[in-house]
């Protein structure tokens, strides 16, 4: 006896969205209800993130609380079969975050089209993130293609451990949902639907987001027991996100433009290093107090940060060495970036037994050289924070302007 | 300039988590409301899970949506070590389950006692379960103490692939929560606390729960895309709870009458293969229908499976290899099993290029070598399901029962 209704839960879930977003529910969560931590209320109703729009989702949207990142390489020297694939991935991830399955034939004789771990979990807020990274350039698939203009590999910083296997890729998946299952969900289906062309490279789940990127999120705490991501930009910045993140640079290809830059770095922490650290130690090469997250010297989280404050003896009250001031736009010519970053651990590091436990960073910003690279360049010399960080992990990627309805990432990228 | 209520939010939450006991919310969400998905209603107030009682936390609890499962070994040749450091784990878990932070000195001077990451998530329904493995009783700091009566490594099985640093470890910690952080935050001070006495030896993530344990949960699906765990026993089905779960056997230690037998697999599912697999195949190798989850044969996920029907031909409804029928309690001396089970997702197979993610396996039981030893060695041998399936981990540990207030892990295993 077959199932009536086989795989048509899709249409109800849609149209369950549609109704939400009807009584304008959907909207409001998308706005970023404060961090709703994974807040299911009632079975899957998340909300829906609109895929299509004049900037990709999972950059300015509100940041959910899992990630799955991923990267792929180019696996055919087929131009044709590449674009194909990526219009495919563009299309399934618009109806994924509509909390719509992989469309296809339902019968027992076929191999499903969707995974289906995904089908009763609801749209779960994903968001779907694409970007090229500066190899897929020289991949003959690609051959003519004129490579973005701000997309470079980065240099090596000082105290980089970088494993090249999860560093790199020809293209990235930033799946983020509130419901990690979902997120995973997206990637395993698009890693699917890339077989044969795309393989994957390497795949890094993150939980516990911290950067918030709206006004109503609360900052959350990372690993370091610390909030983070106090000053980031936000989506309501209107101006500022103009400024850093969202590229309008002539010379860029025509896809660029509303389109951004992503850098990835997997940064271990070393947790047991920390937290034999004095509380008094932490606070000082963080710049803010543990508990509240306000700068040394203020009361509360958003006091504005006083990097010319003195205390006894005409100390600075935040030190030389503190991030908030090894970081700060003061310190490296006014450039900011749009940050959201996750929690990751991945298990006991084989050589030292200590965690393999951190931070999967993940900015966005218009020029990874003035951005990313400036501040980063400061900061893996001067910051107090970085002897207790290792980067284990690079990427950059140009992440295209948003899709209208009907478009597809390889249409748009390889035309 | 220092914070005048630095660290003091523990008492706080405490107190917020009181309010909400009285006002019966508490409980609501401890029987489960239906799985809340990680629903946070407003911040941080998932509820509080008892760490004391007859039995421990984590085992009946209505699975909450996030794991971290940890391994340790003995790394101190001293009784009293290691019994005070099993007695600090057990206060430092009851105050964590409380949503309360490890206490101690909040002086700038020395490093904070708790390492803060979850220091306003509340208690995101964190329990711990504790467990030892058949190893600790060789080690020379447990020595002359009778370790349980079924405690002994379990049998290699057909097809397993074991990491031997994944697998075993002197004693267990089962972390599970609604809040990714909360369990990790849990292991993360059990592991601080135990430095120099308890070395971290594994540490698995786990998203994405399968397995209810109560009726108000609805079924969850795995990375398999099949629902997991309908006929699961649930916190409700007091008998078979008291028959297949709680020690009672009078030649087991006194502090096991109560306890448990915890094996945790970790089940790397070969994804790309099931998912090239079609539907019909995949449904006969289950014996449920992927969508609703009913037995073949039937129409409805808690329909009855029943074994013995037969379709065309007169061939079995439900085949011959199918999961359901190789696992059924019929075929298995009427042996059942409480699972627990998580979804994980560690990245790409460095040979393979595949998905290294599956299940990571957890269940329950009186004895195991009647229980997932015996049913485990008929799936091995004739589960149509076992093809897809590779063990990477295994593990036996025996849980003690629950703790009084006042109360020690150490004190009551190592006397």
């Amino acid at each position: 006896m077959r199932e009536p209704d086989a795989f048509r839960l899709s249409r109800r879930q849609l149209l369950a969205s549609s109704a939400l977003a009807s009584l304008g529910v959907v909207g409001a969560l998308e706005v970023g209800s404060p961090s709703p931590a994974g807040a299911a209320v009632g079975t899957g109703g998340n909300g829906v993130v609109d895929f299509y729009g004049t900037h990709q989702a999972g950059i300015v949207t509100a940041a959910q609380d899992h990630l799955v990142f991923a990267t792929f390489d180019v696996a055919s020297r087929s131009r044709s079969a590449l674009s194909t694939t990526l219009d495919a991935w563009s299309q399934a991830a618009a109806r994924m975050a509509s909390g719509e399955q992989i469309p296809g034939d339902a019968s027992p004789a076929y191999p499903p089209a969707d995974t289906g771990e995904a089908l009763d979990a609801g749209p779960g807020r994903l968001s779907v993130t694409f970007g090229v990274g500066p190899t897929l350039f020289s991949r003959p698939a690609v051959s003519g293609t004129a490579a973005p203009v701000s997309l470079a590999d980065l240099p090596a910083f000082d105290g980089d451990q970088l494993d090249p296997t999860r560093s790199g890729g020809d293209v990235c998946i930033q799946a983020c949902a509130d419901d990690a299952q979902v997120a995973f969900h997206a990637v395993h289906n698009l890693a699917r639907l890339g077989q044969g062309v795309l393989a994957l490279r390497a795949l890094q789940v993150g939980f516990g987001r911290t950067s918030s990127t709206t006004t109503a999120q609360e900052t959350k705490r990372n690993l370091l027991g610390f909030k983070d991501g106090t000053d980031n930009l936000l989506a309501g910045d209107t101006a500022e996100i103009a400024q850093f993140v969202w590229v309008d640079d002539e010379r860029e290809p025509h896809w660029m433009v509303g389109g951004t830059y992503l850098v990835a770095r997997r940064i271990r922490a070393r947790l047991e290093l920390w937290a034999a650290t004095p509380l008094g130690g932490q606070e000082a090469a963080v710049g803010r107090f543990k508990r509240s997250g306000a700068p040394l010297g203020g009361r509360h989280e958003h006091d504005p940060v006083d990097l010319s404050a003195t205390g006894a003896h005409g100390l600075p009250l935040i030190p030389d060495g503190a991030h908030i001031r090894v970081a700060s736009p003061l310190a490296n010519a006014g450039q900011r970036l749009l940050r959201r970053g996750y929690g990751f651990a991945d298990g006991v590091d084989p050589v030292s037994g200590e965690l393999d436990a951190g931070l999967f960073f993940i900015c966005f910003q218009k020029d990874p050289a003035l951005q990313f690279t400036a501040i980063q360049r400061r900061l893996a010399t001067n910051d107090a924070l970085h002897g207790y960080l290792v980067h284990t992990s690079s990427g950059v990627y140009a992440c295209p302007r948003g899709l209208s309805p009907g478009e597809g990432w390889g249409q748009v990228v390889l035309g």
